[in-house]
């Protein structure tokens, strides 16, 4: 269970321990920009929560508001942990057993609130609304100056988060950058880039 | 098309425009270290895909010795390029025209040796049988080194590359590290971090 682990600090003295990864399928916009919800998909369910696992994370939330949509991922998270695949594969049933599938943010935020007794620092991914973003190296003495507040990720699928999303969001990260104007990252790729930034090194 | 674009330098001088990535389906260990052909995944075509048009790539190998498996990989990238989904998303066909579908690792570097003059320095990732490894900031200066030498990132599927690989490479790139004893990354997340370390940021 990841509440039994030791708690590890990362080389910078951050504590992922703390922190967890929100996968928001509503609200977020579709490619003409209007808010819709996604579907799950199962890589997302997989891909995140391994990478999560590999950072130390508490917890990776996929949110939903579709009940059908909670039903699935939630059979595809026991499949994993007590189902077939727990055995096929003992590694994949650690990364699923930081999954937790909620309907809404709010229940994500109660959850995580629950466990640390205290409000999460929510954090936004990509450029805000008003247009302030704060970097890593920022985001890290913040994190470094309040050790015992948890702290949840937010990443949408689809064409991206809502401005309610941002407007309600403690602190916007600063955008991954490539090398061109080709900013059409996967969120898979986007979430393992955030984290090895955050806590992959010194 | 790529070669029509401009050549983008990162920050710190290197050209991703003459990198490339192969992700090799043949010879990758499968759990119990023998050595398999693993079958191509649609998400490994568009995650790596769009990866490597972010991070401004010359070109990604797709590597799969049979030919069912290059026939599906083909028409998933015709698809994309000519077929409706060109005219659906043409963001994902900027990223599609990077992929090549090759039957061996030797296409792949012949395809890379015509284009620029020169075999390509191989680069793997994780542990070499030797033990010597090569960090990020080493192949940067390698390759700041060697301007018009292309280079070839090896990533495996499965459970990995096999030790053939790892002794035909040039550079074994030290393996991504998280926080705590899970090693378990998705190939498209390592792809993802392992780009941005390179070319991301200054």
């Amino acid at each position: 269970m990841p509440n039994s682990r030791k708690p590890v600090m990362a080389e910078h003295g951050l504590l992922p321990s703390r922190v967890a990864v929100a996968l928001l399928h509503h609200p977020v916009y579709d490619k003409n920009r209007q808010v819709v919800t996604t579907a799950v998909t199962n890589l997302d369910i997989h891909d995140i929560a391994r990478t999560a696992r590999t950072f130390g994370l508490f917890r990776y939330y996929v949110v939903n508001p579709v009940p059908e949509q909670q039903a699935l991922t939630e059979r595809i998270r026991l499949h994993w942990l007590e189902g077939w695949g727990a055995g096929y594969n003992p590694r994949r049933k650690e990364a699923l057993e930081l999954l937790r599938v909620m309907p809404g943010l709010a229940d994500a935020i109660s959850d995580l609130t629950g466990e640390f007794g205290e409000h999460p620092l929510l954090v936004v991914t990509g450029a805000r609304a008003d247009g302030a973003v704060t970097t890593v190296a920022q985001l890290q003495d913040i994190m470094a100056g309040n050790p015992d507040r948890p702290c949840l990720l937010l990443f949408g699928t689809g064409w991206g988060l809502t401005g309610e999303i941002f407007e309600r969001a403690d602190i916007a990260l600063e955008p991954i950058r490539g090398c061109g104007d080709y900013n059409h990252l996967p969120v898979r790729a986007a979430v393992a880039i955030y984290l090895d930034r955050l806590f992959g090194r010194g």
